[in-house]
């Protein structure tokens, strides 16, 4: 059977990223016969507009049914307006939840060709290869009692409710170390624990699966405020990160924001193999709907090819393709091309489309 | 009336960083005829050896009897294993909680003597002046219900509860925009109102604030990701920033370690004024209790010292003995000397008590 994937462009300049990575696919199918069956669908504002919420029902079944799903980005000034339950985010939200997506990876790397482009000074983030693993159905996003009441005296009191259970804990925990083995055999937990209940769980779940199953992964524990500053100043010690959905969606901004090259980075997000060891996964770009570049032609579609690469990767097991990919993205790099958000100074500035064609070009000749 | 302060020297280097700035105040009593009362309790790890707790409610009746209170730092390993309600942190937890010391302060400045140290680019954090404002008696920090369960299964469940009323946003708030009012006029409200009802809250009640009390003050919203971003990419942005206990821990301390000097930084954690005018308050230095380096006479008093000059500054007005005290530092700085964790190239190695005794020989000349 071919493999079937759900592609949802979304919003601003999702659309005009994801049109390059239909260029890959074409590639894999004509060069190494690897294809796909693809469907398309809408979330965020686009299927607002046209279906009436950030997610159709319809469209989470072809979701269900698919073996991963490609992801734009969502959101923009249009919709700002909504309210809570209607708005884009929320298509995202709905497809982690109901898709069971709990493992949130979020690699932070500074390719050689960018180094200078991060804030940081060079010798502080040359050869960064972080990867983040936020915890993506729990905790404070979704969890009950949450509401903004409005008290007898007649004032508003707003509630959320931050919520693990040691499972929720220990699966995604799991997906860490599995990674950490893999990579450097480092693993940071981050939490709370001097503050929050939930923390200390976290602690002592996370500390029981190292100890149990892990013992050969060095794992060490972090509070949350810590782990920012030490990303900000240090951040070449960490190799694996665990944390937490909250903390987990600051920090991977962060490390994100520390290599400079927010248009370059990918993510995955997985759920729970099933007995035949199928997984539902979702991939997509770590940079947002960027609506003030829209339909410009000039937004970098490298995150978005790159999330494709983690997706023959994560999905289907084609490491050889995914690496293929990854490697023609950093040649077009090195070549010199550069669309605008990370331009420097003697590179050649380009826009979507020509930075897209470029890949497959290095593509033939790998 | 004599000035009342209670000194809370703490853990680690908080003993020895607190003798510094016994000098700065024999200084002012024998120089400018500003004299205190000192009464010296014990908090933190320290308090739980020779009194069982983190902080006696004997400690605690004498920090609402002074007019404020000088905070060194709480913990360190010795008290690590300890169960969640004895740890040392609990010490300063209590001590913001009982004395209702709601809005935290925390200015993150780089000086131009020390614009090398940070992890940053130079010009991205030359003249850096941001001043943090966290909300911290509210929040995750103490909201119900809060604990570990286990569950039918026998399974663990952490939870814990995020709470605002209008009130405790609204008065913080007014804080946030009044310092703005005083500064650069510009004030960014932190949430994640896009996922948490609170955050929803926050939002429309600093708005509010905003419109009605504040108008003249530019106020935008920001999701705590994309400030923990924004914050590492281009910090100068910023001019005030109000945030909820758990985003203002991890934005400020984020923050701090982009000015790449630590040991310099000092805050404020102030009470609501009674009808006398009269409020609580609390300072403390950024950095914690250092154990690594505690007892060897190595640590930076600076920003204990400048914790005090905020504290003359915010409970007795004296503004001119507050810059005294800054532009000491500052000079001392420029003239060369540094401890360990500002060390730079070409400068003098020195150690806490030569450091406090340059202070005070700056302040007589000044
Ligand atoms: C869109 C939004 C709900 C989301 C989040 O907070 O999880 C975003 O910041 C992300 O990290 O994907
Ligand atoms: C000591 C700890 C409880 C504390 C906090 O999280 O508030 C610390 O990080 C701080 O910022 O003062």
């Amino acid at each position: 059977a071919n493999k079937k994937l759900l592609v949802l462009p979304g919003d601003g300049i999702g659309p005009e990223v994801m049109r390059e990575v239909l260029r890959v696919i074409d590639w894999l199918d004509r060069r190494r016969k690897v294809t796909f069956d693809l469907e398309e669908g809408l979330v965020g504002g686009a299927a607002i507009d046209a279906e009436g919420a950030p997610i159709s029902d319809a469209t989470l079944a072809k979701a269900r049914a698919a073996d991963a799903v490609l992801f734009g980005s969502v959101g923009g000034p249009k919709w700002d307006g909504l309210p809570f339950e209607k708005r884009p985010e929320l298509g995202i939200l709905r497809l982690r939840k109901e898709l069971g997506l709990f493992a949130n990876l979020r690699p932070a790397i500074v390719l050689d060709a960018l180094a200078d482009a991060s804030s940081l000074k060079k010798e502080l983030v040359r050869g960064l290869d972080i990867m983040i693993v936020r915890e993506s159905t729990g905790g404070i996003y979704f969890g009950e009692p949450r509401g903004i009441e409005t008290m007898p005296d007649g004032r508003r009191r707003g509630v959320d409710t931050e919520v693990y259970t040691e499972d929720e804990i220990a699966r995604v925990a799991r997906i860490a170390f599995e990674l950490a083995r893999k990579r450097g055999n480092k693993l940071c937990s981050v939490d709370k624990a001097n503050v929050m209940q939930s923390g200390r769980l976290w602690r002592a779940v996370v500390g029981e699966i190292g100890r149990s199953e892990f013992p050969e992964v060095e794992l060490t524990h972090m509070y949350a405020d810590n782990c920012a500053m030490q990303l900000a100043s240090r951040p070449k010690q960490f190799d694996v990160i665990v944390a937490s959905n909250l903390f987990g969606d600051l920090l991977s901004d962060l490390a994100a924001a520390l290599t400079g090259s927010l248009g370059m980075l990918p993510s995955a997000t997985l759920g729970a193999p099933d007995s035949a060891g199928r997984r539902h996964a979702l991939y997509e770009p770590v940079h947002g709907s960027a609506p003030d570049i829209a339909g410009k032609g000039i937004a970098n579609p490298c995150a978005q090819i790159l999330s494709f690469a983690m997706l023959l990767r994560w999905s289907f097991g084609l490491e050889e393709e995914a690496r293929l990919v990854e490697r023609a993205v950093e040649r077009v790099l090195a070549g010199g091309l550069r669309t605008a958000d990370i331009m420097q100074p003697g590179m050649a500035r380009v826009g979507t489309t020509v930075m897209g064609e470029a890949v497959v070009r290095e593509l033939e000749k790998l």
